[in-house]
């Protein structure tokens, strides 16, 4: 037992003697594991009743034959040319009205009854025709479900959801708030899918009625988990056991993987960071995915080696960032490493996306050398970090109803993006060094010290009280600007603002002031003053104490940042835009007083993770996402099971790995807290 | 009597638990009038056949119990659901060509002949219920009417209206120009309307044929009034006195307003201006407001006491502002000061917009305490501004037909719009203390010393001869680039440039030359030199006196601005895309010519107003838009009806009121002329 | 026999007493050629069954009157709106799958039965009425070909063109490498035009399918190809040998001029630079237009005088700027100078476009009196430069495929357009005064010593071969990032980068690394560093020697540009984005050699070109962009033709023509290498 490495292979885009090559290259790359057959539905289907698995035989054959693992997808990501052409429902209705026919991929109806029967019908025919294999240590349905379909089905499907949801008209009619605008429905029929026909303008942020397409965001994702269970279903009939996945994307909000995490056996996901300044941003979407199922380790699906090739500019993935961004992976829980794609396919959209092989089939290119000394050294790991937990005392609130809601809510502010809030909270926690877990909001929160909630638009379902529990049980509570704003149907409590964190919180939110990005008042905490941007909450402490006061317009000196003592813990309230470096601040506060400092908190380039094996042993992760060596502390030097060579400096895009049963959890500054 | 104070008020979206507190609410601030049922179709008419008054029953017994005036709508903003359902010609078609479903407000098609039946019949049965209730004050018929429809029931009227207007197919083709790439008309049938699918390209404005497009224009603003002439007749039949009006927008480019105006009983108007800079551009449109009915006075029907939620970023009016900018209404004519909303509404796209009383129903908030001063302060005014009217000796030419001529042209340049230039100059003339009237180029132009016609586009019905007996009679006309190009049907003048104005204006204009927003000439006036952007016309004096000369390329040293003595009077022409500064200067000079500087005219923050009441009693407003406190001149110096105090310095945002006979009408400097 | 003088003229547009006013104005401007009936289908042809051809009549027989010759226009360049309205087939289904309705021009579906009926039968009948008339010295069929359809019928006509190339779905599916995403097709009517509703996103420039794409822009470029053969073939029933052509657009993108060439007997082309800083551009533009046909002379059909209107901003053609870029279309090969338009159209979209003779009638503007005096020059020079060649031992290779494919391509970069590339590298020869060819990649390449291919990122049919033929007889070829990449169905090479090139560059290309506009990587060539941008190529040289090597990055000191020995020959490749300065510096390495340096190489704003008459005599033309006079070299110093000075001196917009058998071919630096 090993991490499986390897990733993507569409060896039918390729004659046969293309695959002999293949898995010698493999073989120097200590690739052992392959994700197979991810678009073969015109292949395995070319017609309403024939089916062809002879490609698929041969392939798995010969990967079997070489001792090669086999990730066996389901191949509905796209559907065949036939189906669109013969079954029209099959296509989507776009957000603009317009009736797609056949052409690119993630291309269904998720309501269409023929996608769903053929859908279905092709994933269990795999399934029974493999089911046993023993090469088989997962299966991969769809691929990178998304987008939304708008047609005449999905508005009969919506309806029946609403239905279900609501019960009645009335209630739909109340939780719609439809007195405004002379939208009350007096028949289910009359409910139309918000789209630019019918609530929408400017696009698929701004709508008339929040309530409308906040249900049609939840709607579309059940709509299309109901397919991923299809065709679950139909595998579970030859397959009881063995692992059902798809693979997400991570930080992707069409799609609620909390309202998903249940019906996957495993959690894998794909990461295409935007660029290459994004180490924090890969940690909140590592942590997100291992949230999703209580920090059970996931796969890490796909990751390019080398450069995308969907971007407007697609810059190369700098020598060792590969590595890097592979190990950080792991160090966050992944108990998979594996790449799209194996060998650059020749045509089309992804001809120019990084492949482990390209196309003049090389070994000694830079990306594969790099590539087959990952495998070696993964090779050389063996086992040690699978099925390792990360032993979090910090949680962050992720929520995808408040990250709806706020971004498609009309006021105070289009520039305030859920995403850049949740992000820069993070990213203070990160670079402090906090191991952290990302959880949804109906999560258990007495495991944690501190709970850090940025943007938390919506409260809903006694939250609230837990959240005060927390504080009131000694921990620390971290709420910002626009929280506590909406109830589940997105309309605003009748009561102060942050309603009903208020009385957790101790503060009033009179009034909030917007402004352009250009603008900035000056937050003031503790003698030092920090940027604050888009957007500044009047806040009138009722009960909390005044941590940082603005420092311009008729609000000067008012509270910009608050600190309410709350049973035994603490409530901390910023309402205005922090700059990163106030949020730091902030959060620096925090963890000191949980002594959850991490023990590179001042370097801040040096990101460190730890990881507890099912045996209780404890792996330290350090990682150099920055450009130069870094003298690392005592705390985080040592002997690098990776290298097996005593580690006091850490190269730039360098990796550690230390076992150490003497580290402390914490090994912060401050003093540790209760618990 | 007094200036009516409340606004938009909603009762129907809350239990009616909710109306006591309003009210109580209400008194504390002074609030006697109430806008009720502008979104109420769907309540009072649940079904084809089925009307209910229940709940604006209810309302408005609640709202007389407590002595409050109503402005009653019909509430055909936004049909009901079930009518876009059952009745599908009411929804409207766009420029795209996409049919619309239900969603949104303002939604109907204006030649639906479903809705223009259904809005008569509810807009005849509200009348028929409430008329003569003691309450009830005015009549709001629809609210904020605008957008445009491109259905085929639109495209049968267009077809309609165009043989009204121009008799003949020949008469058509000649009018549009159709020789040009093969448009010529052999049928009626065969004319569609302009849109993405037939004459544009890029968007409304970037069309083929500009004669085309703006008979559209004109056809669908006089569409929508016919829409507003069947509500009103309705109404009619039961109330023949009480007044009737739909709320406008202020410098709204799709209604041509003056077509409109002899329609409506009283202008009543919603002011969201598009930041706190826009002192001028506010009184602008007051005055355009005003002067829809020759100066009668107007409603200020909306305005929201803090935030808008619609705009990308929506900051506070800051303290004082909302005071501010409802005093400058009144002193530019408004007879009542409304808000849009009265209480917050939950849900949906407005819940946070601005109202006076917010979701937690609190009166200790910044904006209740604001609004409840100024309730206080109208209530001490009382009558006195009511009917009052503006003595103004300056003219603006405000045109709707040159905007969209203009505007939809292709050439000389799509960066010089209309509205700036009409607010450049009048920000001159407003800066300046010229009390002024906006009015149509119909209007007569008698009774006044100077007529400004900023981008007169378009010339026709004999203005040109009403322009040059201004001059001849002593008075001074100013014109500017691109002025007298067009006919009535955008078809240039053959002749030179700027075509039935050239006498008067005694220039010929050989060229112009467009430039990027970054390219510079200086124009020198005076010995002073000014910047000019965008449009640089080569003018060539014919009898004209040159002013001002441009500095750079090969026109250098040749006219860019000059004067013409016509008759006893002078006529400019600006040829030049002038800076502020620039058009300052000009019309500087003008107004000193006759006297009519305003006391303030060296205070740039400082707007001065003067209002005439019924029995002839002069009232002078003086507004600080400034940040800063203004040492008052003598003239706008005294004792402040609003404080009681007498007022020397002004602080910032501040107001002072005075009645005083003796000041003169003109106190500025220069000598007075003629008249 | 002289250059034909006159233009586009549109008297069916105006009254007949305005006729005999621009004979008139024509005589004094020398203007004896015009273009009739462009856009006259709605004139001609006022019904399915109805001819008129009164107004035609009256117009030739007017002008032959005065005797003008005329190119005649077929008139269908915009059909009629009866046409449009009874037979909808004859409008267009845009990218977004909207079907149009009448409006604009150039809007008939090329693939529409009834247009090609219609269209074939309007040429026919006016060639059989006006075949022979003496004044007709042209046909001009259609006018600017261009745009897109996305119909049924488009589409079934795409899949026929499909089964011709193709022959079989399998070679389809091979060619389209639709095992990919599931894109096998397995019936020819699953085929889908590629679209915003097939496999299109963000525009005709993301597609998720290049085969698809590549071949519907082939297909499209053909079918209107297949409208201009109609016309053709109708007018050759009658009129056998009068030349017939249509107007191209220079460097437009949707249209394969080059598949086109053979179809015209004449080239002709509308010259509508964006700016006035596109001397370089236009010439560029003309020498591809010239070489169309093998060098044979083509004529100017459109320019304005003055100014375009359908910008956002349409500045005036400065003194002298009409002047100099005619005599730099005529030293580039032009045979004609033609304006649009004769007299300004008095409404409609191109009311402001620049005329001879504006809305007044007046000789005395400028426009008018340039125009003249030009007629006069060129009245006086006579038919000394008709036929004449350019003497071109430099070729500019030119290839819509590569444009195609290059910017439809998912990666690299989006930012790298090839126009941009080529426009670079033409630059750097225009300026440094080499005459060249622009040329297919067809055309045989024997005659030059100097080939360029810039970004020549498809290689087929031999090409490699051909290019490598010219190294190795001594000549030298330059090649540049992103070049021989995929073969010419869009499928990568599978060998090593840069394919069927690898052999004559000398190098392999291992990755290529794309950055932001910002980044600037330094280039070292010969001890000069030079920015590059956007495109960094890590190449290996494999027998080239290392002329620059990049200066940052890990890459840093690795080969940048490359030239490698090949025969006699010598074969660059430059692999960075290369600033202006970095092209020229390589480029005039390059000419050097060859002694190709012009005689003003070292005068960036003065251009010089050669055309050799019929009858072998050399002249010279020299021309001053710039905005100061110059001192010319010797070289170009001498009697000017066109003014009889001598001319030491060239001012600004100044032009001279030399004839002189003295001048040797290549007067610049170097040394004259082999040939």
């Amino acid at each position: 037992m090993k991490i499986p490495y390897g990733g993507d292979y569409n060896p039918e885009q390729w004659p046969k003697e293309v695959w002999d090559d293949d898995h010698r290259l493999f073989d120097e790359a200590h690739i052992d594991t392959l994700t197979v057959g991810v678009f073969t539905w015109g292949l395995t289907q070319p017609g309403p009743d024939v089916y062809d698995f002879s490609v698929l035989d041969a392939i798995i054959e010969r990967a079997t034959a070489s001792g090669r693992r086999i990730c066996l997808a389901t191949g509905t990501g796209a559907h065949p040319a036939w189906m669109a052409r013969a079954y029209p429902s099959v296509t989507r209705t776009d957000f603009e009205g317009r009736k797609h026919r056949f052409g690119q991929r993630h291309n269904s109806c998720p309501s269409s009854p023929d996608f769903r029967r053929f859908s279905a019908e092709v994933a269990g025919r795999i399934a029974h025709r493999y089911a046993g294999h023993p090469a088989i240590v997962a299966w991969h349905v769809g691929n990178e479900y998304g987008g939304a379909c708008y047609c005449d089905l999905c508005a009969a499907g919506f309806r029946d959801w609403l239905r279900s949801r609501y019960g009645s008209l009335s209630a739909l009619n109340d939780a719609w708030y439809t007195t405004f605008w002379s939208h009350t429905f007096t028949g289910w029929d009359e409910i139309e899918p918000p789209s630019a026909l019918t609530e929408h303008w400017r696009g698929p942020d701004h709508t008339a009625f929040q309530g409308i397409t906040l249900d049609y965001l939840r709607f579309m994702s059940d709509a299309m988990l109901t397919n991923f269970r299809d065709e679950k279903a139909a595998i579970r009939r030859s397959d009881p056991d063995t692992p059902v996945t798809t693979n997400f994307m991570g930080l992707y909000r069409p799609i609620d993987y909390h309202r998903w995490a249940a019906d996957l056996d495993l959690v894998s996901w794909d990461n295409y960071p935007p660029d290459d300044r994004s180490a924090a941003r890969m940690a909140l979407a590592h942590d997100l995915m291992r949230g999703l199922k209580g920090g059970q380790p996931f796969w890490l699906m796909e990751q390019t080696p080398s450069v995308t090739a969907c971007r407007d500019v697609n810059p190369l993935k700098r020598p060792g960032v590969m590595r890097l961004w592979s190990w950080q992976a792991v160090a966050h829980g992944a108990d998979a490493v594996l790449f799209f794609q194996m060998r650059a396919g020749r045509g089309a959209s992804e001809k120019y996306h990084g492949a482990v092989i390209g196309h003049a089939g090389r070994s000694d290119t830079r990306v594969f050398r790099e590539v087959a000394a990952l495998g070696a050294e993964l090779a050389v790991l063996g086992p040690m970090t699978l099925g390792a937990r990360t032993p979090a005392r910090v949680a962050l609130l992720f929520d995808w109803d408040s990250w709806w809601a706020l971004e498609i809510s009309d006021g105070p502010s289009r520039l305030v993006r859920y995403l850049d809030v949740v992000i820069a909270y993070h990213r203070a926690l990160w670079q402090l060094g906090a191991d952290l877990d990302v959880i949804p909001v109906t999560a258990p929160l007495d495991g944690y010290d501190v709970v850090v909630a940025p943007a938390l638009h919506m409260v809903k379902n006694g939250l609230a009280d837990r959240l005060a529990a927390v504080a009131s049980g000694g921990g620390t509570v971290v709420a910002t600007f626009l929280s506590g704003r909406v109830d589940e149907n997105d309309n605003a409590f009748l009561s102060d603002v942050p309603g009903p964190l208020a009385a957790l919180l101790g503060v009033r939110v009179d009034e909030q002031d917007a402004r352009e990005e250009s603008y900035v008042n000056p937050v003031t905490m503790n003698g030092t003053t920090f940027e604050s941007r888009l957007l500044f909450e009047l806040v009138l402490p009722r009960g909390a104490e005044v941590v940082g006061t603005y420092g311009a317009d008729f609000y000067a000196g008012t509270a910009a940042v608050t600190r309410n003592t709350y049973g035994d813990g603490h409530a901390w309230y910023v309402g205005a835009g922090l700059s990163p470096e106030g949020v730091t601040h902030v959060i620096r506060e925090v963890l000191a007083r949980h002594g959850l400092l991490g023990p590179c908190a001042d370097l801040p380039d040096v990101e460190t993770a730890v990881r507890v094996t099912p045996d209780g042993e404890r792996l330290l992760f350090v990682l150099n996402h920055g450009t130069s060596p870094v003298d690392l502390p005592d705390a985080c030097a040592g002997t690098d099971l990776l290298s097996g060579h005593l580690v006091r400096v850490l190269g730039p895009n360098g990796v550690a790995l230390y076992r150490d049963p003497a580290r402390t959890p914490s090994t912060g500054g401050g003093t540790p807290a209760r618990r």
